[in-house]
């Protein structure tokens, strides 16, 4: 099977979050819009489509077969079982796509740190509320998300550097990047995470010494962070957090 | 099966999703934390357990047997086969997850409009933001989202007053909840809503006719829309959409 990856060319995005479990898994895949102006044509093709009944709101989306699946998330759960990076038992699969979409939750939220206002203004057009929402991330949302996410992993009876059961999932993969953007974007921002959250800080650790994912961020396929994609380092937006929230 | 539902009582919110999906299909379940606060003390603590490992990071969560599920889109999901809610076929689960995530998508961009900086200050604290953030809402993002689900029922070979297959499935009861909740928020910036989209309009009536929605829709157990909820109704931020996008 050679998975078809369409998401926007030049960032990560939320691409990244479906590579990273393709290239764990060493999967046959190919990242379609980066294959110049004919990948393009066909991811909007696809999305302006007026014959597909399985339409696609956005990118990314995964084509597999007959299968075209969008939504990070959904991705993800689709691929979980075909690249063994999900557990067996149906409990297992809801509790994983439940931190998944938890995920994508602070990751919409970490968008809107640098377009509070609105995706059709420039960043220096919002700068001012992009001060005060960032603020906010580092302050109050980073706290209870983290917080969870490292409860999730002392909860769990089977170790904690991984987030579900015994082995890994495609939502260690996920946390994984989620803790490079996060650094990336906000370095003063995260200062004490090590401390904060021993586990995360493992398992981000243990994610990146994994030979396929190891190879993979050294490779050319990985889009370095860069200001078009949803982790953008904006130095005045970066700043420690006021208080110790615990 | 009883179903139990947790969810901040005295506001529909994202729990309205699921209320909707299990009144229409007339299953058992109980609103665990509208039952005083021996019913929020239940909430609480599933939500600081320290042993749980399926851990749920905010409400609505619900707890079915022995799943503890969350994440709206991912109950729904868990609902859909068992309250026969959704297609038989793997393909059309897939797609109906993804209208719901794109559908949880817009609900939160509504959500931003009143409260674009932070959920830790009052909506009056943040009111210019707001204002510039429910125009673009009005302008550019309702319209994008909008003529997207208008194409998904266009699209159907089954017929356009359900997004998916032949059947009634529990993501058009979300959309119904979806075009409610804009049509209370915003009543101005969804004028012109049943001439641009006429099959999501015919959804609409479709599903409000439904016995056991109409029904549920008079009586007591449906909260009415208000300014605690998502979708709150501040008219300053209303006004018709500056110009037909189409």
């Amino acid at each position: 099977m050679r998975y078809e990856l369409y998401y926007w060319p030049g960032l990560q995005g939320r691409g990244e979050f479906v590579r990273l479990a393709l290239e764990e898994a060493g999967a046959d895949y190919v990242d379609v819009a980066r294959h110049g102006e004919t990948g393009m044509k066909a991811m909007q093709s696809e999305l302006t489509s007026t014959e597909r009944v399985e339409l696609p709101f956005a990118p990314p989306f995964l084509m597999a077969g007959k299968h075209l699946v969008w939504q990070t998330a959904n991705i993800l759960q689709f691929l979980g079982p075909r690249l063994k990076l999900v557990g067996g038992s149906g409990a297992k699969r809801i509790f994983t796509h439940g931190l998944q979409l938890t995920i994508a939750d602070l990751v919409a939220e970490v968008h809107d740190t640098h377009h509070p206002l609105s995706t059709n203004l420039y960043y220096e057009e919002q700068k001012d509320a992009a001060l005060i929402r960032a603020g906010d991330l580092i302050d109050s949302r980073l706290p209870k998300f983290l917080d969870y996410f490292e409860r999730v992993l002392t909860n769990n009876p089977h170790g904690d550097v991984q987030l579900v059961g015994k082995g890994l999932s495609y939502v260690d993969l996920s946390m994984f990047q989620l803790i490079e953007g996060l650094h990336y974007a906000f370095p003063l921002g995260m200062s004490g995470f090590e401390t904060l959250y021993p586990r995360l800080a493992a398992l981000r650790t243990h994610i990146a010494q994994r030979p396929r994912i190891k190879a993979y961020l050294k490779s050319k396929r990985r889009i370095p962070f860069n200001l078009s994609g949803i982790f953008r380092h904006y130095p005045e937006l970066d700043r420690p957090p006021k208080k110790n929230h615990r």
